[in-house]
């Protein structure tokens, strides 16, 4: 049995707050539980959308954090996939194997611990941080800000040892979302054009995924052309931004692509961007993904004659993953050179300048800050 | 060559006014054209629609009418496909087999003559109808609405003489787009849960449809409730009046299905029904199919968060069904007795009484009249 241990973790004590580093308490994993040792995590816009206090789920106080890597420090009773000394990547998206989604082979939204992981809770109701006694929410089943964490064993991927956890952390989140909604949820082909709608951390890992299958038009589109030389490293044929034109997005795809494009991806959370995204697909096939989260109560529209016509509308949660089936080959994929994640990390920070982080992302900067729990 | 012939007809002179009876002239058909007896023809709501004026493609004088069954009168030049006697079902979704649309195997939207027949001409820009030397348009590029009609060589199927040309009219239009949309675009398995918003003529067909593949529960949906028997008799096992709930009906159907349908279709053209139909879907991956017609410049809407969280939501025209190569087969599953088609048709009359099967349909007491032109 293993104690109650002292962690340096950023705390979110309120909305709209630089987050405070402090001295917490992490209890000892329960039974089906395992607690890591954080080695790196990736700052990533969710994190700051919940701190904004824009978030209708946010809980205060929280430990954000959900795109990480670590070392299984303890594991609680019951505990058979993972061991102390494993390295692994925590999971949002849990995958129990038993629940009607996990069963379904359809998704991989498992609904086992939705309920508690949604309002800030471990699945039997309760908190594994406080301070001085006073509970920390958790944050999205992972909070990897913090140096200790504890999740539930369905919330980790068992990863490589091989692989850096400063940079396969991003496999946590971001990278994976970007690729897997090209290569899992659209299922890309070769020789498909393609359009990519906001070249952030998860647009440019769409443009690898497209790249990886190999397809034959990777059209990359944003107002901050700071992003294109990225992106044409990437893989992108072309980069285009929209303020360079007096008409409507979409019609400009059309015409380059002489009627649409295959697939769509949407990278940013902004509605109007969803619309231009679909409309810009090809009659009778083009399929719209919609990856971006857009913000509390904003709709989408379009006319019902751009779906009768065969477009197809749909989303994506972490690019369709199963984490703990799934991730093990995207880092064995990483392993094996087919995709880099350096070239995301634009900055490294020891936890003490986690908002730093924060600044860098909200001024378009940084692509991905990592921190690293050692600096 | 054949001659120029005399054929009665319903024209539309102009929107919002009753068809008129009209012995018109028809020319004969030029090369890659055929001339045809129509021998039954449905009324459907899209002649409606458009008779209506609402339709911003409409045009007048038109001969209206798209769901027929006729018999090949005459050949233009160089068509082999097709030959006198033939039996015929004229298609507003061409098949020729050439174009980008016709070649990608992934639509059934032709898009060789799509430019001329939005005009209500003939593909080479001219009408073959005509009232006293004054040209009289086509329309969807059928005008079944008369005893002759000529359309091109690419929007006939031919079927089997076997089939009563006065039953299988109806597969034309709303049968095999219903049905289509629930076998061909949704691909709806065993087992599968299904809801079907609105029992009309379409919405039944998909019943059908559903019963067809099996599903395990089969939703029918109306406000109108006169059309639940038929509905249990084609294969629904729940029927539902939204009427009867004070909250919405996608919430109903949710708690009814426990967590919501694996397939929904909208087979109204109502844009709130489509935003339920979408909204009834189970997360994870259901998915929602518009076959309804909305108004000019009317939108659909709905949250993000329903697409990110699995749901899919599509369209589909004739069903996704390829007329040529494939609605013969739909003809022979019929002859076999794997559906019938007399359970739609609830009126015939003659061409003469044309405007009554306007007005039952308007007042919602017949699912199909069918004009038979022998009467």
């Amino acid at each position: 049995m293993t104690d109650t241990i002292k962690a340096r973790a950023a705390v979110a004590w309120g909305p709209g707050q630089p987050l405070s580093i402090e001295e917490v308490d992490v209890m000892p994993p329960q039974a089906g539980e395992v607690r890591i040792r954080v080695i790196a995590s990736g700052v990533c816009h969710t994190d700051a959308f919940t701190l904004s206090g824009d978030d209708p789920e946010g809980n205060f106080p929280a430990i954000l954090g959900h795109e990480g890597g670590g070392i299984v420090e303890s594991v609680g009773e019951g505990v058979t996939s993972v061991a102390v000394g494993d390295h692994v990547i925590p999971l949002y998206t849990p995958e129990c194997g038993e629940c009607k989604f996990c069963k379904s082979g359809k998704t991989n939204l498992c609904g086992k611990i939705r309920d508690t992981q949604g309002k800030g809770l471990m699945p039997d109701g309760t908190s594994r941080f406080s301070k001085d006694g006073e509970p920390i929410f958790h944050y999205m089943g992972c909070s990897t800000f913090s140096e200790y964490t504890v999740l539930p064993e369905i919330s980790l991927a068992k990863v490589d040892k091989a692989a850096p956890l400063e940079e396969v952390c991003l496999l946590g989140c971001g990278v994976t979302t970007g690729m897997g909604a090209v290569m899992n949820t659209a299922k890309v082909e070769e020789g498909d054009t393609v359009a990519i709608f906001g070249l952030g951390g998860i647009g440019l890992s769409a443009v690898i995924g497209a790249a990886m299958a190999k397809a034959g038009r990777i059209i990359a589109i944003d107002i901050n052309e700071s992003k294109f030389d990225l992106a044409r490293q990437l893989g992108a044929t072309d980069c285009v931004n929209p303020k360079d034109y007096d008409k409507p997005i979409q019609e400009v795809i059309v015409e380059l692509t002489d009627g649409g494009v295959d697939y769509s991806f949407e990278c940013i959370g902004n509605v109007d961007v969803m619309r231009s995204a679909l409309e810009c697909c090809h009659k009778g096939w083009g399929e719209s993904v919609i990856i971006g989260v857009a913000g509390a109560g904003q709709e989408i529209s379009t006319r019902p004659f751009q779906l009768v016509t065969g477009r197809v509308w749909k989303g994506t949660a972490f690019g369709g993953v199963k984490g703990r089936s799934e991730l093990p080959d995207y880092v064995e994929r990483y392993l094996a050179g087919e995709f880099k994640l350096n070239d995301f990390i634009t900055h490294t920070m020891g936890l003490d300048a986690i908002n730093d982080a924060f600044n860098l992302m909200h001024r378009g900067e940084s692509i991905r800050s990592v921190i690293h729990f050692d600096q």
